[in-house]
């Protein structure tokens, strides 16, 4: 009765590819929606790490073909989190995944939920021979028979789409003098994501601003640096440090063709405060007195 | 003459992704083939491990889509090892790779061998520009070919299917009140699969187990732990050492949100003693004398 | 107006999986031409290594389908080298990436640039919401509308073919006795191929060689090892050294189930020196006289 209706899966988890479990979720779908084209986003989220998830789920979504969102970061997989698919933008895409969290804010960037079910069907569930393996069992069958032209709410029960968790990015915090920022982000390059854009910096600081990045397990010391804001990597040349504007529009400290987080000692979650220090000063010829 | 028969192939290696091999085997499919989907299982088996590839396999059969399986851990390529494709469930798939046990329970579990052929006709190989890639120049051109239609039989010569290298996957062994098991698998989450299912656990035995696991590389010590048998990672909250069954249906050492492997220092072919404990006791408020 | 030309992007790049780079560039492939197929080559080139990545491409080139090559290794994204695409064998294939030398040698094995232009026309650009990332907003448009059929010409200006930067494969130097080679490339399983093939060694040089490695770290030292020519694995039963002919047509120093370059301690880029042995003796009974 139905027709093919989504033939793209967006695929993002924590599973890692050395266990077969995601070819085991992929072949699911294949068997069950054969005209459906997976997309790997990644499978390296670090384990349980829901955050991590849901911020490279944001980063992506705009990118993301029309189709259904497969996501899956599972800590609560032994609680009582619910099993979720979430409608958005009149229909043009479902995000299928737990209730934790690592959805919200690739919902929230897709325009907000508009319909919302609980997976309780279990007609659309896999038979597990012993405990359930959610991926497999419960979000790949959904994900295909979505494709499949099932409606959403074959799947289960409505869920307020308001009751939702949602997701916590932290917001930078301005005291006084200086703006306490976080690392979202660090990439394979070593560029580190920070919870800035553009817009958030006063618009009376210079170009110049000064990073400075506490070691929490070292109370003695911290690393401070001066950076040089940059509106793309192509003004980083010599070994500058930059604050550029990275490809999803946030800043990003920056090194050329070296990993900034290594050089810094920074990885995700890390506290980074930024100060102005106006704009760079006009080159000086140092003059020295006296005996050196 | 011949319409496409299969279009999906289900591929497992311990190739890794580092090296462009997997890539360079897709392509070749996709070259002969291009109407059929590779369905990656997992590559980072590791290298020369017949027996974990054979059991990741053996956990993924009963999930792949119908068509072609594609399977190689290769330690004897240069050996004379044959090279084979098996027929199974009447046609619905058949499983191409080295006849080294690898594919052994696999087929074992899709209802044993039907057809089988060693991939002799040459005229179905890629020439190599040097040494065989078997991979490249043996698997990949059969695999697709049978997609194809290509008949199995003229792929090569027939092998009695019971000819075909057999599996080890070793059995638990029952001594007095104890079972001797061994570690089949451990997955990215720290879980460490047994070779026992509840059927193997002996019906008098209660709900507490004792797992015992010595470390051989030091004799004077093993470790021993109390663990209960639990239907679902649910019920392992608190930090409590479970004996689950896995999604798999075989008892997994598993811990709330920690590698239980890492905990007990366990890895694949590790041996576990259990021994019963019976039913846990009535939790009992300790009542000392004298001095402490 | 465009009919689907090309339905096979086969994509290589040095982004790793751990981050959604190689998930977003498909996402937006998958948008734009839903009808082609990703076959990935391999993420894992190191960052940066641009001799790494075009290694692996020349190693691919002759085995990927006809259609669009993807190849993303940018240390200069930052600099001023051009992204271009250039047309080989008539049309039948396509590469897509920057101008730096990681294509070079993949589109000579494919006969030689017959077109080129450089990715100008912004029209077939992804608007960046910060610094453009070359991968997602440049090359992953142009190798898609590429598929969808619109000409080469369309996507930029013009460049002469034969202003392309070059790949820099070092050849092998002959030095009286010695022949200098360098280890080219390391496999998963330890196989160093060298820059030399069985037409570059002497004619007169018998089947057993010398090879030198000389640790750049430790000038007191170097390893010296008899190896044997061999033109299959298969020969290399027991423990031998070989200078195997390997899948590609190279020499490539391997061991019998070991990892070459873990027992010689060789890494891509060392260098190597081959010396003749001649042929081997005949086996001889070791005859000792006096006290030992």
């Amino acid at each position: 009765m139905q027709g093919a209706r989504y033939d793209t899966v967006s695929f993002l988890t924590d599973y890692g590819t050395s266990d077969e479990f995601v070819g085991v979720v992929k072949s699911v779908i294949r068997d069950l929606a054969p005209h459906a084209t997976v997309i790997d986003l990644t499978h390296e989220i670090a384990p349980f790490d829901v955050r991590a998830g849901s911020l490279a789920l944001a980063r992506s979504i705009g990118y993301v073909a029309s189709g259904v969102v497969l996501a899956v970061v599972d800590p609560g997989v032994a609680t009582h989190r619910r099993a979720v698919a979430i409608e958005v933008a009149g229909g043009a895409g479902v995000l299928v995944g737990p209730d934790n969290g690592l959805l919200a804010p690739a919902v929230a960037l897709a325009g907000g939920a508009e319909r919302a079910v609980e997976l309780t069907n279990a007609e659309y569930h896999l038979a597990a021979p012993g405990a359930t393996f959610a991926g497999r069992d419960v979000f790949a069958p959904a994900a295909a028979h979505l494709c499949n032209g099932v409606d959403l709410y074959e799947l289960g029960e409505p869920v307020d789409p308001g009751a939702l968790l949602p997701g916590t990015i932290p917001l930078p915090r301005d005291e006084g003098d200086e703006l306490i920022t976080e690392v979202l982000w660090v990439d394979r390059f070593g560029n580190a994501q920070l919870n800035v854009g553009p817009d958030d910096l006063p618009a009376t600081w210079g170009t110049d601003l000064q990073i400075r990045v506490s070691d929490p397990t070292d109370l003695t010391g911290s690393t401070v640096r001066r950076a040089t804001r940059a509106t793309s990597f192509a003004e980083l040349a010599g070994g500058a440090i930059g604050l550029v504007v990275d490809s999803y529009g946030m800043y990003a400290i920056a090194f050329d063709q070296r990993s900034a987080a290594d050089e810094l000692g920074v990885a995700a979650g890390d506290q980074v405060v930024l100060t102005d220090l106006g704009d760079p000063a006009p080159v000086e010829t140092p003059v020295r007195f006296g005996r050196q």
